[in-house]
């Protein structure tokens, strides 16, 4: 029996990036729902009662299943539609590929979202005036904190939680993929992690990632260049 | 062939505890160690670069697995000791106990956590000064609607996440019994999460935490009582 799926997601959002990406590369189709969960729409809390992106609602036989927060909807996902696995298969792998999914999920969100993006995207829609420089700047120091740490995994591996392509990729390229939206990675300081992320914008599943755009928010001229 | 299991962990950290009663309820041993991880010690750091409890490592047969991160961790035991299981059988189940697993972890820790336990605990521990009264209300101020939420829910439901025990009991407990240690659930106002507090403080796993006691740190007179 077919499972028909709606993704409600903003395409700005990194933790809504990795389900799309999750979505993509394990090739199922979906409806999409664009969320202003800032507006905090009362059909939106309805389903998720943090009013938080994304929420994945599958619909089979008669019966619905409503999937709250983004580390729901990837264990899901990969528990039953398990080819690619994108958790890894050896226990050691998936225990890699989910310590960098919490890395990114809790570290690199409160250290760098929540000032570079903060003060770039969510005050623009919440219009809450100007960004703060140094809040940005803040936000800039620690990225480039992180951009060195996969650098240096990068430098070992031939994907960031290993061998294989796992959901740890979906993670980091959600979160890099919004920031290069806004010009914000140095590139030439990270060669591995610019390698890597060549790599990852040419997979299929991110072209309607790089074809993203909000109204108002022009992206970076090469953001959706494969050859940056 | 038996597995040897460490968990490095932090007595009074709800992430830590999630795990502690996760062992605890599938009967597995484990040797404990007591990280004072605000002091950022190396050989932990070694472990997990977060510097961030809880942390497991295993021991088969001379090969090592570092599991880093607390939901990791759960899902690791939960899928190499399957019994019992702790995430729900259903997908829909599984779906709903990893959804409040994520409530406790961000919106809980984000909203409650980061005002009321950083000004009880963490600035004591990092000598930072005597806790902002105004902190601490807005805390407690969230802390109500949290116990509203829960008891909501377990008006109608005999567990958090529906008719079985899940994780998502362990992540509601671990945050919960940290708060009563310090005496902050105002348990009076919240008679349905009370009489689940007190059929999941008479479980086996929750007696090593209630034995939990901090140099300095004295818990509420009820903290350890049955019959509260």
């Amino acid at each position: 029996m077919s499972v028909e799926r709606t993704l409600h997601h903003f395409p700005l959002d990194p933790a809504s990036r990795q389900v799309r990406l999750a979505l993509g590369e394990k090739r199922l189709a979906f409806a999409d729902n664009v969320v202003r969960y800032w507006e905090q729409p009362k059909d939106f809390l309805a389903l998720n009662p943090t009013g938080v992106p994304p929420v994945l609602v599958e619909v089979q036989g008669g019966q619905t299943l409503v999937i709250c927060e983004v580390r729901a909807i990837l264990e899901h996902l990969d528990e039953t539609v398990t080819q690619p696995p994108l958790l890894g298969r050896e226990p050691a792998e998936r225990a890699e590929a989910r310590r960098l999914m919490q890395w990114f999920d809790r570290k690199f969100n409160d250290e760098v979202n929540a000032f570079l993006l903060h003060e770039k995207l969510e005050k623009r829609l919440l219009k809450m005036g100007a960004p703060d420089l140094y809040s940005m700047r803040q936000g800039r120091d620690a990225l480039r904190a992180h951009l060195s740490y996969m650098e240096k995994l990068l430098q070992a591996r031939d994907w960031l939680a290993g061998k294989r392509l796992s959901y740890a990729d979906f993670a980091a390229g959600a979160n890099i993929s919004v920031l290069d939206y806004f010009g914000d990675i140095p590139w030439r300081d990270f060669p591995a992690v610019k390698t890597w992320y060549m790599t990852m914008k040419s997979r299929p599943a991110f072209r309607p990632i790089l074809a993203d755009r909000w109204p108002g928010l022009a992206p970076a001229g090469h953001y959706d260049d494969l050859d940056f």
